[in-house]
């Protein structure tokens, strides 16, 4: 067995006890919905394969185990984080008009426009209080430590949503901004769970940073690979239209990188919605012009970041061996 | 000059000067509209009396003071539950459907629903990041249980948004399930302000109690008169339509009460919408049944309870005359 599968085996079953049997004591006295909302959302009663793939939890333990501490103490740190994920799935769904998520009905679509979003509410709040948990597990110091970097992590990842919703009523998005963008929703939460691990074990800030950077870099290879995927991703392996993006008219890398180096692309692009057959001729003018490999030029440069990171990384040998396998695995995926 | 006047006229300032120093800060290098959206919300560039009575903020710091503490140093933990209080206004208004708030736009109605709803959760977060100025300032395990109280406060605010949600579905609502609905969505929030600043002045966690069952008892006299405003106050006082709730088929305490105590309202009730003659007609019958001297004596219930709390609190007496006057003033606003 491959380090990566042993530590997955088994820190995921441990992940999905803990979120089990904390959502059911967050709730066990109450007469709402809310412990059915979190667990249908959450995935609690799904079968494996549509319960998400618990990446940000098991960095915090991974990096936790890597870092020399006790992964099973960090346990609610990687609850909260995940709580933290989901909330924000149930919110983008609504902002973005989402009917589906994971294969089901979204839960604004299920349950309501206002009992959804409050649900989001909801599970914002009780990221913060699964911290509770690490009362008495790690000193006081580390715990609100612990519970700052949880806010910091909820802010640049709200404020990444803002710049995406605006995005969409701008006409033009530089690179860098779309960068900066994809640092607050994406990144900056992968980055954030590397380094709680680091913190929970007991590292000092600047060895933090070292496990903050490699999640970071991940999370901007990552969505890089994601918006590839979303232009040139083959629909038999990621389960969505093939050009989803494109007809959608989202303001993934590709059409950003498209204003700039494809002069017929830019022309055509934002006259009126796409239908199939023309977001099929757009997508191969952009790989004419050279955009699929800027894409993947940009996907090589992060990728290269997140590999250099975790070099210098002060990390156990067999756990750089598993985040060096999952890190390839997340980076190759086709959905 | 009373007690409570000169508290205020000290404090008042130092809040406002605080949020708006916060906001400016949290939001220099960002190019969204957050900034400006977080201004209008709060009403940090609002004529005085549109920017909000800052109720919560002001326990937090005449309680930090009453317990023997620096009210100066509590004023990021004041600051907290302010934009708890303002992002679950935000939200509120997306749920109900609430076009106008304080006299303007709501903030979805002015921005629209995906950037209203999402600035609400960077307000969200940004309640948690305020906690990051009181490092230094108490000691760590204060600052970790500041956290905490923030966390479980959030939590206990939005479990009963979400019975509030859910009563509008639910045929009758049991009195019991009324206290605890507004226990969560109005006094855990006033509570938690008042436990806050004894808190942070040091004092142990049966007087933080004290405090604490205060504020929460100040928040069910709160809620229930204004329940009792919301049927029988005055248009020209209040500035809501008389009346309001009825029409608007809201389940408040009177309603509550109606079905048990007037089986003619009880009757009519849930028939079709009421127009503004029959809403009238049924807060006569509401009052000539007796529901009016009910929802009076809750409310006096409540108001003991606070007075017999405030009693046992553990504070300075200058602090304690101005909490008094204080709590007379808000349980017999007329709006």
């Amino acid at each position: 067995m491959s380090d990566l599968a042993k530590y997955q085996q088994e820190m995921l079953p441990a992940i999905h006890a803990y979120l089990n049997e904390f959502v059911d004591e967050l709730f066990a006295d109450s007469k709402t919905e809310l412990r059915t909302i979190f667990r249908y959302h959450i995935g609690l009663d799904a079968p494996i394969e549509q319960q998400g793939k618990r990446v940000r939890p098991w960095l915090v333990l991974i990096c936790a185990q890597g870092a020399g501490g006790d992964w099973r103490s960090s346990l609610p740190a990687a609850a909260a984080f995940e709580l933290v994920h989901n909330f924000s799935l149930i919110h983008d769904d609504i902002e973005d008009n989402g009917e589906t998520r994971r294969g089901q009905a979204a839960v604004w679509r299920k349950w309501g426009l206002a009992p959804g979003l409050n649900a989001g509410d909801v599970m914002f709040a009780t990221a913060f209080k699964a911290l509770e948990n690490l009362q008495g597990q790690v000193p006081d110091d580390v715990l609100s430590k612990a519970s700052l970097l949880v806010a910091d992590t909820c802010f640049r990842l709200t404020k990444g949503q803002q710049l995406d919703i605006e995005f969409q009523h701008q006409e033009r998005v530089l690179d860098s901004e779309y960068e900066e963008m994809i640092a607050g929703k994406t990144a900056a939460l992968l980055g954030a769970c590397c380094q709680m691990g680091a913190l929970l074990a007991g590292k000092d800030e600047s060895e933090q940073k070292n496990y903050r950077q490699f999640g970071q870099a991940l999370g901007m290879a990552f969505q890089v690979y994601d918006d590839w995927l979303g232009v040139w991703g083959q629909e038999s392996e990621t389960g969505k239209s093939t050009y989803g993006d494109l007809m959608e008219g989202k303001k993934s890398l590709p059409v950003i990188l498209g204003f700039e180096a494809s002069a017929r692309f830019a022309q055509r692009w934002g006259k009126g919605a796409l239908d199939e057959r023309e977001a099929q001729e757009m997508a191969r003018w952009l790989l004419e012009d050279g955009v699929s490999a800027k894409v993947k030029q940009a996907y090589e440069h992060w990728t290269a970041q997140a590999s250099q990171h975790l070099e210098e990384m002060d990390c156990e040998g067999e756990v750089k061996l598993a985040l060096r396998e999952f890190a390839n695995k997340l980076l190759t995926r086709n959905k």
